[in-house]
């Protein structure tokens, strides 16, 4: 574990998946064992587990679960219902990209072994899937680095990042969150502002909670007070990550991005986007094309079971809106940077190797 | 009570104030009795009463409830006794600028008046300072509609307002508010967006079920959601109150304001300020000169008693921003409205009959 990085999601200790409970952070720190498959999906499905790179993983470990029970059990059809298996966990929720990706990986691994082999070379899956996650954060927050020394030229500096990016939602030491620790620990980076990201507060509970467990300078704010620091020049870069990213550069990502991004282009802050290439989806042609999500009323009218808003209200909630190219100075994936993202320098990214 | 208006915050019957206790909305509608001035001053101190306005009302009828017990009492000092009374009342909060306004005008008749008609000239008086207030936001209303009527060529559309100026921040009607009831009425605006207004959420507690009750189209969003509802077309004006407005025509607000103002420019939204004219200080030359107070920690690292983020986590909490004349489309007082406001036509409105 990185010497800045104190919190880890998801763990594989003594053949069981050890998930960090999200939900009650920052109340309690609790950490639930999943020794079977229906706890994996019940864990993913009610957000124990968060974040699309962490699902995937999380799904992952979950296959070597399922296949420990079918190889032990005495079906002579264990394959079909291993198979049947790896499909529900596939599906415990419908939007994060990764998750029907590790689950594709394992089963490709399902289908290429003899039963002798296959635990451990399932295993053996499932911890490269959650390693190369964490070493494309490294990467890519390498990758960050001169973008960040270019700025620095009066010294360190404030950012301010949105929603949650980190530990918590990958395998370890984050995208946005991956940069920001990088560009700390090389002290180019003096203060993070994070907001609270309305409605989950994200940004309260989680990124918050894990900047200051690692001993990082991190101060929160509301997420209508974001413009008003970058008004006060008390902001150089908003560093953000990606749900989906179009192959013109159009960023879809959490609710509240795009609004940062065009206060951040009103008060010349300059405005980063962080994720792996596996959230660039070249067959989307831009931003346009990307369906937006309304997640209901629920975490608008109530928190923690108590009403803050009259029941029955009408409500818009958007989970996710899209940022334009036009208005991001950079893309940093771990095949490398775009700068001012285009579908031309998005093509040739996609071309280059991985 | 106008017929679109279903809730006071403040009334005065048989011989006692009657507070809506506005920190319990919207989970519970409970009125409260005020039959002693620290009654009183307990209902604006712990915001059972809230908005500047709606304060400096409650303040009048307290100055009116601190007579009757002096008048009673048999203390041959009893105008000294009732004058501190007053300068209580004044000092119960610090910022709210017609506190110290209602009381002054009610020190003035207690100044003014020999006992026997005291008692009645000072009920009088707080009468006419609600009854002004609620005037004024009527006529801000009717000065508004052909602003609103502009943009009605289409037909109807949403607007999106912040935080609370309805009933329950005045004497009733409103200020911004007052202008969406009447643009409602007259068959202008079809929806209304409040934001949540974190971290007071006075959109979702006050403001939703402010104009929920009376019938009114609101629909809530995240305070981050409302840019992506500019950028999508949903929304034709925004219209907010103020809380001081400089002699150049900046407007300090509840922040988030000055974020609305800037992506409502972005979007080509129109941006509309009102406010009664009390609200506008021409001894203050520009928003640089209004000091942004920091209301600390606590209303971001709790709700409801609940940790929502991590204790003991740096906060930065400003209560209000300012946003620059050059943001603002219009400012709306009783006195008349201006237009792309400046220094010189503040001054030909404060030189205008009041």
């Amino acid at each position: 574990m990185d010497k800045t990085e104190a919190v880890r999601a998801i763990e594989w200790r003594d053949d069981t998946l050890i998930l960090l409970d999200q939900r009650k952070l920052p109340a309690s720190e609790t950490y639930i064992k999943c020794v079977s498959l229906d706890d994996v999906i019940t864990g993913i499905k009610d957000m124990l587990v968060r974040g699309a790179p962490a699902i995937g993983i999380a799904a992952a470990y979950g296959c070597v679960i399922a296949a420990s029970h079918r190889l032990s059990g005495s079906s002579e059809n264990w394959q079909h219902l291993l198979s049947a298996d790896f499909q529900r966990l596939a599906e415990a929720r419908p939007t994060a990209v990764n998750l029907a990706w590790a689950v594709q990986r394992m089963q490709g691994v399902l289908e290429s072994s003899n039963e002798e082999a296959l635990y451990e070379r399932l295993l053996q899956e499932a911890i490269s899937i959650h390693q190369q996650d964490i070493a494309a954060n490294h990467r890519m927050a390498d990758l960050a680095m001169p973008c960040l020394a270019s700025s620095a030229g009066e010294g360190a500096f404030p950012v301010l990042t949105h929603c949650n990016t980190g530990s918590l939602a990958t395998g370890g030491f984050g995208t946005a969150l991956g940069v920001i620790r990088r560009g700390c620990e090389l002290g180019y980076i003096d203060q993070v502002f994070a907001d609270e990201t309305r409605p989950w507060l994200q940004g309260s509970r989680l990124t918050a909670w894990e900047l200051k467990k690692d001993g990082l300078p991190v101060t929160l704010c509301a997420d209508s007070a974001a413009s008003w620091l970058l008004k006060e020049g008390r902001v150089r870069w908003v560093i953000v990550g990606a749900d989906r990213i179009a192959a013109n550069g159009d960023v879809a990502n959490k609710i509240g991005t795009y609004n940062l991004a065009v206060s951040a282009k009103y008060h010349g802050v300059r405005f980063m986007v962080v994720a792996p290439f596996s959230t660039v989806d070249m067959a989307v042609s831009s931003g346009n094309d990307i369906e937006i999500e309304d997640r209901g009323s629920k975490e608008l009218l109530e928190f923690g079971g108590q009403p803050i808003a009259p029941q029955g209200v009408e409500t818009v909630n958007p989970v996710f809106d899209v940022t334009p190219a036009s208005l991001i100075d950079v893309i940093v994936t771990e095949r490398g940077i775009v700068s001012e993202p285009s579908m031309a320098k998005m093509q040739a990214l996609a071309g280059s190797a991985s």
